[in-house]
């Protein structure tokens, strides 16, 4: 649940949109979700209809602002998605078409970065708003996030911890490099390298992440290996107070964390591994996220603030 | 030259604690150093006096606050350093000492991190106050800059840069870990693995950057591509606007930025590389950055805003 700042009234209109569906919610000044739609995605100029009008059937006479959260290369200042696969859209002005179309201020916020912000806000009284979220699914992204804040980087690409490299010379990775960490640890990556080294050709990565076939558990161990050798990077340049696991892969709870945690202190000889946790809301945080950005948007035009540097509301799970 | 924040008038002391020597001055609001004092540094509670008295030779009736710089481990919000291994300080309330003996408003930063908000202050017009800062000496540390702000971390050890492993299973670190970034690319590292390889015994680390003996040539690529690795791992993950080079190697100038430069673009496949540079403060960074903070918590006492979240001031060259 996603509480306002203080001072702000009525409602926000949140949607994550992702590759496979759009999750739209209204949500209240208290935090609570009061109404959710979700279908499945189009692509292109469908896609940018489908969120219209989601969004129109989302808002009422007191909806106060609206939160889109979008996959792939965002920018967030403009409102504009400058590159998503998934959906087909390339330098789309996403906020000044929502805008325009409802006559409110509209947030537009990278997925990942939007759920990292949620994570942070839930976690304050925990971490002081500060952790690495890693979203493990069919690729890995992550977002660093200070002081509730996610680093957008120079040119809006921060996050793409998948290409850091952990095994120099390594295994091939898409993005044309060897080694990547997600050549390894992603849910394809396993997935392919079960397969691959003779192991049954229908297993999933969740599956494999619950086999006790050898094959299966070291293709994982191999994952946990590379991602603890990546979060042991970031571990010794930032010092984050958590990190946070997200995407299809955290489904594996224990299995996931137990042995990243593991791997990950022992690629820090000499000083404690930050402890590491599963994201609190799931398939929910880039939504929560969202509406967090919006609802400071809204408090923002409330109280002149600029949006970006209000304090993040606090999150309630 | 460090630019005082708007409506503060008067004088800081500022002085770079560094394990060689302690580098004093006095600067004026219109950034002007005024006054340098340079002594070799002592140890324990010999250096303590040596600060409390380089303080108040420098400070006069219109000073307003003290900037201190210091290697280790530095609570900054507290003021205490918790470890410094080369003045032999362990958990030293040094700004209460300071303040209580001079009556002034006193900061304590950590001398990296100093470094990277003058640096980051400096090109506030280039890369918006957000860069890496490596620092490549003896050993090699690094600070992180969003915004003006250097990342502290949660226990405060964050920009452990030497410790990122860029070579899984290779070379022993005096840390405990195999594969450091410090065990190939600290001038110490250099210049032992020269002198192991056969090379001329008396050779420093600066001497081997301008050789055009081969196995000079060898173990300074070597240095280059460790660099360009653990750099490639930051700039996918937090996309700096400009990677800055300081300390004794930086020196090697072109020789230090062109390979490393080339070493992190051939590692980065699918993106352009940000810029390398070199530090534009060099030796002055430490105490520029102490100033620096010095004049903000001197803002700050006059406007109650709070010193950590004060706009840094201008920097000039």
């Amino acid at each position: 649940m996603v509480t306002a700042p203080l001072g702000t009234d009525g409602y926000v209109v949140a949607v994550d949109v992702g590759g496979t569906s759009l999750k739209g919610a209204r949500t209240a000044t208290g935090g609570e979700v009061l109404e959710t739609v979700e279908v499945p995605t189009g692509r292109g100029a469908d896609a940018v209809d489908q969120v219209l009008s989601l969004c129109r059937s989302l808002a009422g006479p007191r909806t106060v602002a609206v939160g889109l959260a979008v996959p792939g290369l965002v920018d967030s200042d403009r409102g504009v998605v400058r590159y998503a696969a998934n959906l087909g859209w390339r330098d789309l002005p996403l906020r000044d078409l929502v805008a325009d179309e409802l006559g409110l201020p509209v947030t537009v916020e990278q997925d990942v970065r939007a759920a990292g912000r949620a994570e942070a806000a839930l976690d304050r009284d925990g971490a002081g708003g500060s952790l690495l979220l890693v979203v493990l699914g069919t690729g890995v992204g992550a977002t660093v996030v200070f002081d509730g804040l996610p680093v957008v980087g120079d040119t809006s690409t921060a996050g793409e911890f998948g290409h850091v490299v952990t095994r120099p010379g390594g295994l091939a990775c898409t993005c044309g490099q060897r080694g990547c960490l997600e050549a390894y640890a992603s849910a394809a990556s396993i997935a392919r390298r079960y397969h691959a080294a003779g192991g049954d050709r229908s297993a999933t990565a969740a599956e494999i992440a619950t086999s006790v076939d050898p094959l299966a558990l070291q293709v994982w161990q191999e994952a946990a290996d590379a991602l603890g050798l990546a979060l042991a990077g970031a571990t010794v340049l930032l010092d984050p107070a958590a990190i946070v696991l997200a995407g299809g892969l955290s489904r594996a709870g224990s299995r996931l964390v137990d042995p990243v945690h593991r791997s990950l202190q022992q690629q820090l000889a000499w000083r404690d591994a930050p402890p590491v946790r599963l994201s609190r809301l799931g398939s929910r945080a880039g939504q929560a996220g969202a509406a967090l950005v919006a609802w400071e948007a809204a408090a923002a035009l409330g109280t002149g603030r600029p949006a970006g540097r209000t304090p993040a509301p606090r999150l309630r799970r």
